[in-house]
């Protein structure tokens, strides 16, 4: 029996979910809702010390990292395939899924914020609401982010890198799709997998702007959202509610996003 | 044909040059000598747009990032294997893998710089000089932190959050390695490839003293150390100018380590 402890809106929890549709894996899933704190109770710290959804149980054994996990359910579940047939493209594989978790991850929560949450916190919020909101963040680095985040939304400087990150990866995506269909090459692999819940973050936000000029990115997504591991995976869990907050706040942030873009583009930056 | 573009001195490639010694493989070396630079030619940027060592040719194909390196060799010559039999034990080989790339490997410079490089420029230089030294990095956050490093050696944030990861990751190997012989099983697989090197940084700057009180770590070190794969891949290829600067500074760094050690394990940090 497959367990899946996970949460609607995250972008890792997502990946997983995917692969358990594209194998058409019966699974369990348990929410630990990461916004409320579950991921701190003891029970769960015991599955997965680093207090981060998603974890796999399989038969009692305890798997963590979805990039990891990605791996091993394709590996204990072979059928079909989620890696390219030869090491070399395997390698490409594994270097867009390194680079997601090492890069573009870190920047999402970033974007999110200073896109999203902030308009919703200074929305419903007095000026001290907000102040204590931020004090709550015990970690100084944290904190001091949060309250950029808050106070500049995305003209903030760690806002700005997440914009400029989230536009090399989406330039390298459109090179490697002038190669071959799918990222590592002629087959949909763990590498379109991990990049999915990140551009459909992007979606979600109102901002398929990032990919107005990249036909090939373009082209990828309207197949990704063509598969039937879509819909079951990354819209049905979002509770309507965080959607719809992410869509009309995201629009709010686009005309500046846009216009970083277009500067950044021109700068050649 | 195995070309690897690689120095003596990077972490990652000795990773790549222990997978080759423990297959037995037949392999061509470029040096690449990134302390001048040599990763910004154009002909190498060609190979690795990230301008970072190693880099792998196998016959025409070019393949980087070292983790992604070793995961191919042995996809492509699994003889003798270097993971795990079963796939629950290779999740657990790249959960480490993971973990040393993204937690303890951006540790690694600031850890070496503080408590060995900083020595050398002090000694060799004018304060004039080393301002100059310090103006010669571009970017600003990473000139700060440079700055840091020289003004205050291990005793710079940055340097203590490295001490502290290094500490950490040791304490977590220690009780894996209760487990078993190697840190994913029974049997020496990429994990213990991959930290390797690391350790290995902790000996060259005579810092032992990390696992005075971790038995099993010293023990697993103990017989890395035996391997024939060691001194091809470790030590052989570092200068010996180098082996000699990070032996003598990091020993006068040493006494303000171990009282953070100290520090750390008496507050439970």
């Amino acid at each position: 029996m497959l367990t899946l402890y996970h949460q609607g809106s995250s972008v890792c929890a997502a990946k997983v979910r995917i692969a358990f549709h594209e194998k058409g894996l019966d699974w369990r899933g348990v929410v630990v809702d990461v916004l409320k704190g579950e991921q701190f109770q003891d029970w769960y710290l015991a599955l997965n010390p680093n207090a981060v959804v998603p974890t796999l149980e399989d038969d009692g054994r305890v798997i963590v990292e979805s990039t990891v996990i990605c791996e091993y359910l394709d590996e204990t579940r072979p059928d079909p395939p989620l890696r390219p047939a030869d090491a070399y493209h395997t390698a490409r594989m594994r270097v867009w899924t390194k680079r997601i978790d090492e890069r573009l991850h870190p920047m999402t929560s970033a974007l999110t914020y200073a896109a999203s949450h902030r308009h919703a916190i200074l929305d419903n919020n007095t000026p001290e609401q907000v102040e204590a909101l931020v004090a709550e963040t015990r970690d100084p680095v944290k904190r001091a982010r949060k309250r950029e985040w808050i106070e500049h939304g995305i003209e903030a400087p760690s806002a700005r890198a997440a914009v400029a990150e989230f536009d090399n990866t989406l330039a390298d995506m459109e090179a490697a799709l002038a190669e071959a269909e799918w990222l590592a090459g002629d087959s949909y692999s763990l590498a379109d997998i991990g990049m999915t819940p990140y551009v459909n973050r992007l979606a979600m936000l109102g901002m398929e702007g990032f990919w107005d000029a990249r036909p090939r990115v373009a082209g990828w997504f309207a197949r990704i959202r063509a598969r039937p591991s879509f819909a079951p995976a990354l819209i049905d869990p979002v509770p309507d509610e965080l959607a719809r907050s992410l869509a009309a706040n995201g629009a709010r942030s686009w005309p500046a996003v846009a216009e970083m873009l277009e500067a950044g583009r021109k700068g050649g930056g």
